[in-house]
């Protein structure tokens, strides 16, 4: 059977894929105003965590701890290390299950508030967008043989 | 040894304890514009996802849908059934790990953006609150027999 799992265009429009690992593609969101990576699992159909059997919901819980480090890394490398991650699964937008996982700091302009809906994405640049997402992946294939 | 956890003050003042589950603490968000509730894990000195063991954040995330349900619960008690359920774990504004399950429908004055950070909560008043919270216990002994 071929997987019928395919990216909302939503995301193909806003956002790079990094990866993809045991359950979720792995995408960098294309706003450097904050290191800040998309989880979507794998699978077709699904809008809730609920949608997820439980397995898949502990692979996915410990992809989201795995993407925090991928956020603290590209953190590291602006020089602005991430001083709390925000975690947010809300598909008001886009229904197509997924995770945000988002670097913050108190100095990143919209801090308290949450990155969602707020302010205009800061695009990358291709540049520098292609070297984050080079970044990530080597440090992604680390990670995986650690 | 004793239990060292402890719900931040922020909490005490914006929620009231439902119960606690196997690893979080349930509190009702005393907001009536949504169907809300925290689950806090209910360990000392967390504040990332990080900080939990493999173990726990599986229990965490098996407690994040069943408090799902209670909020479906609760929509359709108010008549207005949960179109869309938002998870978030920010804690930018009061650091000790918690997380938010909060019901959304796209009448209900946010949508889409967030809850967090918008608007002023509407208490639901004493006597509300308090049948809101005994249908959630009841709900909750209910789904924990099953």
């Amino acid at each position: 059977m071929t997987d019928p799992f395919k990216a909302d265009p939503a995301f193909e429009a806003g956002s790079t894929v990094v990866c993809d690992w045991p359950l979720c593609q792995v995408r960098l969101q294309d706003d450097a105003r904050f290191p800040w990576l998309i989880l979507i699992p794998r699978r077709a159909g699904l809008s809730e965590l609920e949608d997820l059997t439980a397995a898949d919901r502990a692979t996915l819980m410990e992809e989201v701890v795995r993407a925090g480090e991928l956020v603290r890394m590209l953190g590291e490398a602006a020089g602005r290390p991430v001083e709390k991650l925000n975690v947010g699964a809300l598909g008001n937008v886009t229904a197509q299950l997924h995770v945000h996982v988002v670097g913050r700091r108190p100095d990143d302009g919209l801090w308290p508030d949450p990155v969602w809906g707020r302010g205009s994405a800061l695009p990358w640049g291709a540049g520098a967008l292609q070297a984050a997402v080079s970044r990530l992946r080597q440090e992604a294939r680390r990670s995986s043989a650690g």
